[in-house]
């Protein structure tokens, strides 16, 4: 589906649900970047979920979004159920415009609803010429060192940095082994998951991906460490911790909400941009030029597959597919929106 | 040994080799911490190779050490080759200083060699009340996806924060599977490694200790990622490259080294502090009670393990092996350093 019909039919679906058309826009391009990038768990797979949150009241269409400087390097943006990438852009936006002064900002944000692929966030500062970093903690939903169970989250990391000829190197990596997303795809696929990977909700390891239920972090404790402690700074920056209220067994406890830190470092003040670039392409170029295992296979760096996927699908458009297509098109005739002719009529 | 006998011995020996007073216990200090925490692979047994690289010139015995505040949340260490623990000391107090009036500050730190445990400079920041986070960025020792050489750092992360009745939380992990120091335990106790951890000098797979040299990234791309990552960072905002010099293939290119990023955040200007610890020790608590896989063993949290040995070592003395001893023993002769009589006589 050419990109643009697709941001036009996705904005005018949020639009309809009452989201003001900077939000819907804002919430678009998000969802469309991962689509381009090629993390299509991560993309407009994601609409008919963020309608469902702005139905039941969980995400808020119209929220006050506010913005407290707390210090000149610190500050809180308080969501109020906003869409992740509504808060999370304003939230990078100012950690950016504070960083052009102190040299580097930290922008927590309190209260959010599904993040998207946080890579976007990171590179937005990259645009700026920006080092960025970012993580996010969310509702339990993959195993802990000792407890098979849904004890912390996937919760990500991201972080990246402007390059010059090569594209921005961007690592955006959940702390968990494989993503849910992923094995919802291995299950479409009827592909078995990797050892040591994921186990059933009983707590079993399993590589059948219709069993599979809770991730296993990446590393053992290593990943498990990362998702913890994202969560003690994230939850207990914006006084809103998620795990202990989630393992409180409450419904309110295990309602969705995410929080996120953002961090945006003026390489201006360090040293010249144009040299950072340059240490960043010659960084790439020796990863690149290493001896290869496979003489066949490419090396990548962090960020290039998707880079080359968004060009690719920026000249041929999104493939996506017929279910979620359908999926579109019956959300579009409930609320009388416009159905592009790419979408199968309802 | 008892940890005050061990102190001054290695403290006698840094002084020997030129080193201010100050300069001396605080590398000792970092050094005998992670012992008492139980990390003996960057505890004394370091001291043989700091003096070797005092000897040889690779380390600095009275660098001049600088900080160059660049702007109000951002500063640069200039190590001129000090001892890591020296240059990120000073660089982690700087950080406080600065974040408790800007919120947060980042250092980093240019041209130091071997940083030894990481955790040392969060834990530091944790005992201001604060956040603290760091990575390091050195020379190539791990395999990277598609190519089973030295292709970049087992560089680790670290994040600590203040707990209230637990002990501080710290994340401290390397970007490797298994560490190099793990291998070296593992061959003197005639263990295999376990699957997927390493591969020899030539690239093949091994569970030999004796034949493993490269580690293997934790989470394939992920752990080489953040380790690439840190580098382009730790690297690129201190001018100080490691990977691109180093595959280089020049001399100087591959002399030991590292850069660091260092980072304080201010709790208190985002919450009360003792809010904070609160919620830290509930999310533990949470971790903690989480149903067990094995009824037989504990959950632990990040440091958990850590903060009891250091509280067992600290009253009982700690465990060094005969060949360390004897080391330790032969250095204090050649340099008429009295030897404590916990040690062989030489």
């Amino acid at each position: 589906m050419p990109e643009k019909s697709l941001r036009t039919l996705v904005s005018d679906l949020f639009l309809s649900y009452g989201l003001t058309r900077d939000h819907a826009e804002t919430l678009t391009d998000v969802l469309v970047w991962a689509n381009l990038r090629g993390v299509d768990s991560h993309g407009v797979s994601r609409v008919p979920r963020y309608l469902e949150l702005f139905e039941n009241g969980q995400a808020n269409a119209r929220p006050d979004v506010t913005v407290d400087v707390l210090r000149p390097a610190i500050a809180i943006v308080d969501a109020d159920s906003a869409p992740g990438p509504v808060a999370l852009t304003r939230a990078m936006d100012e950690a950016v415009s504070m960083a052009r002064s102190t040299g580097a900002a930290w922008v927590a944000v309190r209260g959010t609803v599904h993040t998207g692929a946080i890579g976007y966030y990171t590179e937005r500062a990259a645009q700026y010429g920006m080092a960025g970093l970012g993580i996010v903690a969310g509702v339990p939903n993959m195993a802990y060192p000792g407890s098979n169970t849904s004890a912390v989250a996937t919760s990500p990391l991201s972080v990246a940095v402007p390059a010059g000829k090569h594209p921005t190197v961007t690592l955006d990596m959940a702390t968990a082994v494989i993503a849910l997303g992923r094995i919802a795809q291995l299950k479409a696929q009827g592909k078995p998951l990797p050892e040591g990977a994921a186990v059933t909700k009983d707590g079993r390891p399993t590589t059948d991906p219709a069993e599979a239920a809770i991730p296993l972090p990446v590393g053992g404790a290593k990943g498990a460490g990362m998702s913890l402690l994202f969560e003690m700074l994230a939850g207990g920056l914006t006084a809103n911790p998620i795990v202990p209220a989630y393992h409180g067994g409450t419904e309110e406890g295990r309602r969705h909400r995410q929080n996120a830190l953002l961090m945006a470092i003026d390489i201006a003040a360090f040293t010249p941009v144009e040299q950072f670039r340059s240490t960043v392409d010659a960084t790439v170029d020796a990863i690149k030029a290493l001896p290869p295992s496979d003489p066949d296979a490419e090396i990548l760096v962090p960020g290039e597959r998707g880079a080359r996927t968004f060009d690719e699908r920026s000249a041929a458009g999104i493939p996506l597919p017929a279910k979620l297509l359908a999926s579109l098109s019956q959300a579009a005739a409930d609320k009388g929106v416009a159905i592009p002719e790419e979408l199968p009529s309802v």
